[in-house]
């Protein structure tokens, strides 16, 4: 009744990270996670299904259709988080009663986006994510940007760069251009194309110039064709853009406080044609890049959102986050040679070998010792092993997996006194050129830490 | 143009976790990975989302009609992982070529299962999950059982007990009772049952002696009725799982290996009625309790599954999983009193209060110092601070979300030769009655350590 082998594939846009990059990973996410906490930012768990009723509510629409949408087995209409700032909104919401404002929380988890799939494009991928609700400009930001910048710093990444604007200043720009104030997230919506389209695209898109084959579909070409504004009033945008004069009032405070920080100089800058593709930012916005990888894009993001909290409570709370996107920060610093590629299988930093089956009890023995010390330790687990013989199939895996030190207990080291191992040095070779040494028990736990240092 | 508030619902059956909790179930997961690390165990990450026909392979009935499945946008029918166990046994398929054997690693995070919520079940929760590819019993689940101890010790739960059995053991008995070996999956999917729904109940599903109005369907009833053994043969398994002395020859490798490692004597039981639900499990089983909150539910179980890697390889490969519910387990822990309901809402160990919004730089300047030492310091952010007259609202904002000491930076105290704080605190009281002694700056972090210790 064999049934018929399934194929081990996976879906489109989703990958599997094997322990060599996973290691990887995590490291990253550890090291942000103990940045945050250094400032009081405490985790916070919320579900990967939401209502589709609090899923749609205020991203707009570009985001909006990226929502893996479904009906459950009740007929309940659900979606998985687009990120995670909505669900943040409506955690607040919800509990009122029992969070101190102000409410300072990160969350880190995937997020799926229903979007093509490209290089550097996932439909799952992870956010490292940070908040503060409740506490009005600009000593929130500050303290988002200093967290971020301590963690990328702790990886080793220096070369990074935040760019920030304010959606105020920009605001100001259209008004006086005589842009109604209700087309302004459309205008922004278009304006966060302008580096990856360029700037005819973008005024094309703006003054409604595009044809409707450019259009996913007739409504949303309809819905430009309602946006669009004047050619005078694209060209004083588009121009405004490329002058950081006029942000510098709505920024004064951000700036002269980050620098106290210690962010300044190459690793800021003040950007006017930033906007954020989100409609619910309302204030201050933020992307950082990898400088020599800008070309993989932004590796993380984010701004002011003050009336997002307002669409599901009666009490208006004002809120700024941002995010880091794991994946993108993964590429770029590759990209930058800020990490290795490979960090190995195994997470031990000792191997024990087993010399022979019947010797097993030693072995792990001497792999607990290790293992009360702190130390990683891996033991041979197969059997089969008979007077050494499958020593150097044993080494060999320990070297493919990435473990730099192994302990051979065989019967006649273990009979001397005092009782001896031999401890080999993978990294100088696994087979007979490979450095090796007798250690006595009772001093390998010092050794193995002296020859990892 | 006001839209309609939206409820800030979450759907049934999930759940938020707010810092206070997510704090200690943080802790709990680092616990288990560093653990899972002391023996060589790598994350691996998958993805949430799987082709339908990957996870619906080898799962069993009861699980397949628990998994949340759905078309997506490009009619690919996909759906949520339901364990991380198939998941595990797809990758390791599709990446042969770049793993090596014995392939160790661990993976956590949230699984999704559309059943009945009630108090304890959820429909999605979390699992810290354990396998080894590649290598025959028992040497690996020795690993497993001795990892996922020393994560429990870590954590203060000695009170755990791991319930062992060996679905070969069962199969035995069952050849004996002269039930065809293709009944024998259904056979242990019931048998599963016992400790929920009793004997009584068991024995009728077993014999097919239950109505059609006990099952959720027709076909349901149908598939059972063909399933059904003889009287005798029920009545001879039920005996059979009462006692454990016709175990030990399937167990004796491990039971004796599994003790040299540290478990044995209240915190082990050979459990011949124990059989998991699932399909895959071809023999090694078992299940963790916490004594004290058995009736919760196991916290975590697991087994071998030699035949599940075939459904998508060529290449046979045997393996064996374990996997801690961590859900249950915190409500196990909660029960036992093992851990605390409530660890705050920040992970700051010092407030750093801003005595006037003229002295911020002093303050952020003193939580720059103390985060350099390490030591974990929130300030406050909000502004409108003024010679002192928002110090009680901070101190009792500091108090309720847990954070134990605060610092006052006033102007007096740090004009003075040399340079001085108020340290106070708060677990001695927020108001005039709490301890507070003025520090020298220079000796602040010293003096915090010390009355953190």
């Amino acid at each position: 009744m064999a049934r018929d082998r399934i194929k081990p594939r996976n879906l489109r846009g989703f990958r599997d990270f094997l322990p060599s990059s996973a290691q990887a990973r995590q490291r990253i996410v550890d090291i942000f996670r103990k940045a945050f906490e250094l400032y009081g930012f405490a985790p916070l768990e919320t579900p990967a299904l939401e209502t589709e009723e609090v899923l749609l509510s205020d991203m707009g629409v570009d985001a909006n259709k990226q929502i893996y949408r479904f009906s459950d087995l009740e007929n309940t209409k659900v979606g998985l988080r687009f990120d995670f700032t909505v669900s943040l909104a409506r955690t607040v919401a919800a509990n009122l009663n029992r969070i101190s404002l102000p409410f300072k929380r990160y969350q880190v988890g995937p997020v799926w986006r229903y979007d093509k799939p490209k290089r550097g494009r996932y439909r799952e991928f992870t956010q490292i994510d940070l908040d503060i609700i409740g506490v009005a400009p600009f000593e929130p930001e500050v303290e988002m940007v200093a967290a971020v910048a301590r963690g990328l710093r702790e990886i080793g990444a220096d070369n990074f760069v935040f760019r920030v604007n304010d959606r105020r200043y920009l605001g100001e720009v259209l008004e006086s251009l005589g842009v109604e104030p209700e087309k302004a997230k459309d205008v922004f919506r278009v304006l966060d194309k302008l580096q990856k389209q360029g700037e005819k695209k973008v005024r094309d898109e703006l003054t409604g110039k595009l044809l409707l084959q450019d259009f996913e579909s007739a409504l949303e070409y309809e819905r430009m064709q309602e946006v669009a504004v004047s050619e005078q009033a694209a060209d004083g945008l588009l121009t405004a853009t490329k002058d950081a004069s006029g942000l510098a009032k709505y920024l004064a405070g951000f700036l002269k406080r980050i620098e106290q920080e210690g962010v300044g100089g190459d690793n800021l800058v003040a950007d006017p044609s930033l906007t954020r593709g989100l409609d619910y930012y309302t204030g201050f916005v933020c992307e950082v890049d990898i400088r020599g990888a800008e070309a993989l894009g932004s590796v993380g993001g984010g701004g002011r959102y003050d009336d997002l909290l307002g669409r599901y409570s009666a009490t208006p709370l004002t809120g700024v986050g941002m995010s880091v996107g794991l994946d993108r920060l993964m590429d770029a610093l590759l990209a930058t040679e800020v990490i290795a590629a490979d960090a190995g299988q195994s997470t031990a930093r000792v191997f024990v070998t087993v010399f022979d089956d019947s010797m097993r009890a030693e072995s792990a023995s001497i792999a607990r010792m290790l293992r009360q010390a702190g130390v990683a330790a891996e033991m041979w687990l197969a059997e089969g092993n008979k007077t050494g013989r499958t020593l150097s199939r044993q080494f060999k895996y320990a070297d493919k997996v990435g473990i730099p030190l192994a302990v051979v207990a065989g019967e006649d080291e273990l009979a001397k006194d005092p009782p001896s191992v031999q401890l080999k040095d993978l990294r100088t070779g696994f087979g007979e050129e490979g450095k090796q040494s007798e250690v006595p028990l009772g001093e390998l736990v010092a050794r193995v830490k002296e020859l990892l240092d």
